[in-house]
């Protein structure tokens, strides 16, 4: 990748910077991507940073200028995300940039789309200096779910796991609370923060009866609740229909949801597929609504058949210390019979969290 | 703990050192312990350094002593074990330090064996400063093995596992090479070869035909190789009992096993528990042939008949990122049916080896 040839390290660090604080909007910004931008004016120093703080509110990169002001002439503007150069709900960033007097720009990932890609190029027609790729994987890791929902049309799906050593979510007869320890456990809800949407069955739902929201979270914006109930018996009464956060309730085409409808709760309908859910459409209805990220926290056979639908695209695992030796297992069901087929993961991170681990690692795709 | 009025953080980063030496020597000399030794002379200087590198030679203090020499006099003595006062193989350790000059001797862990304990007091009874406790968490760690065999009067049990974030050693078909990847297989050598004994059922035996040497480890002291075989029937052409490390064979009483006497393969009877051999029986007599630390590598069912009869001391888990979903359960018949019963451990180390994760994990008993 191409460098910029003076101050590269003071951009480097630039854009670190500017890929935290993306970071801290993840979970608040969709259908939009998660974006940070760092000014550094004419010597290189930062004069002013920003984020993309919630879809309809202002870009990082206006905020970042606006941050900087009259010291921004001159300078160079570090962004994690190509700026876009349509007029959405808020002005073309490349224009701003440009009327910022910025002369040089350098991002780290390319826009897919085509309503807003070409900035890059806009930038370059206007005379700014433009150089991409500095910093490109940690840009891209972090605005993983947005970019995956692009190039795939579906979001981005975390498979979240908790379970001993030994893979069992619950002892022989049933009980569960609790596997891991509250340190995991409080982890859980940063999880679902950073998500649009948290993703249960029917079999969860009646097996738990969850409630799903993020607790504890400052100033969460709570993702959405999605129920996949394929014959609409839910409960009217289930805890994850009340009014912390927002609930979808995906039933199969022509179930009996009238009740449902009529009590006030957002219904879906999509076609079935083997036993349950056409998961695919199910995901495609989630891209619909602008969700770009689920957390899949549903019990072994349904993140069985996300696995065998090919629809799992990282794994959350907290393993706890512990051991069982009998109960239920983590994961069945995934249509996989032999080694050679193993989902195999490229591990991105690993947390201890008290006596617990954390292992998050991404589904390899030979893509 | 008391802690040296002068030189603390000398004495401290000394004795982390006189750990790390000790640490260097597990798996060579059973049925001693690992203990390191660091002198400082009279200014606090590092003058010399020991361990205790075998069976049969000299202790951690002469070794220190003797890099020292001179210098030793007026100075002081890191050391991980109390000083054995004892004429067994080599010289009392007690009067190697009084003869050098020694004024001072930080200990951190008491010697718990009546036959050499006592060194304490015959150091202060000739004069000498002794200061217990510095550094004793970690000293006892790192001499665990031989801690819990003087306490217990059974070799230490770490039990080995490598198996899928969701729990499994094999796919559906049996399939299982591999699981892990080659850091974490290499890494499996390592422990062996930090061990006495590696210890494996008939069941594993008929199954893999396993080798169970430790091999591409430097200088490595072989661990013996076990094999549970209640009925004798281990075929002679088994890979483990080649020459490359010492093998023994446990069998039921009883068992016609004249046969491996015959071909002059080390045989020893005990009594037979349940569907297999009295476990205790089995640690007993290892116990009794000088092992002090035992890596049991055997499958699901051996594996759950030692948690079962609470004969686990350490799990070392090799998670693989990578999810089967079906196949063969790493841990089985525990003994274990609710979740308040589950076998609770204390995580002491987490690494990531390429894509796998290492957890090395204590098992909690209110004693």
């Amino acid at each position: 990748m191409s460098q910029p040839v003076g101050q590269a390290a003071e951009v480097d660090v630039a854009m670190s910077r500017a890929v935290a604080l993306a970071g801290r909007a993840l979970g608040r910004t969709s259908p939009n991507p998660v974006v940070g931008c760092v000014v550094l004016d004419a010597a290189g120093r930062v004069v002013g940073e920003g984020l993309h703080e919630a879809a309809g509110g202002p870009h990082a990169e206006v905020n970042a200028l606006r941050a900087a002001g009259e010291s921004a002439r001159g300078g160079t503007a570090v962004v994690t995300l190509e700026p876009c150069r349509h007029t959405g709900r808020t002005g073309p960033c490349t224009r701003a940039l440009i009327a910022a007097g910025i002369t040089r720009v350098v991002i780290a990932v390319p826009d897919p789309t085509a309503v807003a890609g070409g900035g890059a190029q806009e930038l370059r027609d206007a005379g700014v200096e433009v150089l991409v790729g500095t910093g490109r994987e940690a840009a891209a890791h972090v605005n993983r779910a947005w970019l995956h929902s692009m190039a795939h049309g579906r979001p981005f799906v975390t498979w979240k796991l908790a379970a001993t050593l030994d893979g069992r979510t619950a002892a022989a007869d049933g009980t569960s609370r609790w596997i891991t320890g509250a340190q995991a456990r409080a982890e859980v809800h940063r999880l679902r923060a950073r998500c649009d949407a948290v993703l249960v069955g029917a079999g969860t739902l009646r097996a738990d009866d969850p409630h799903l929201a993020a607790r504890d979270v400052a100033d969460v914006v709570q993702p959405v609740r999605v129920v996949l109930d394929s014959t609409a018996g839910i409960p009217l009464t289930a805890r994850v229909l009340d009014e912390a956060a927002p609930t979808l309730v995906v039933v199969a085409d022509g179930a009996a949801a009238d009740h449902l409808v009529a009590a006030g709760i957002d219904v879906v309908a999509v076609p079935r597929a083997g036993a349950g859910l056409d998961l695919a459409a199910v995901l495609a209805a989630l891209h619909e609504r602008g969700i770009r990220s689920v957390l899949l926290e549903g019990g072994a056979h349904l993140a069985g058949s996300f696995v065998a639908a090919d629809l799992v695209d990282e794994v959350v695992a907290h393993i706890a210390a512990a051991l069982l030796g009998s109960g239920r297992p983590v994961l069945q069901d995934a249509g996989i019979t032999t080694i050679t087929e193993a989902l195999r993961l490229t591990t991105t991170d690993v947390a201890r969290l008290g006596d617990d681990v954390a292992i998050t690692a991404t589904v390899r795709r030979d893509s």
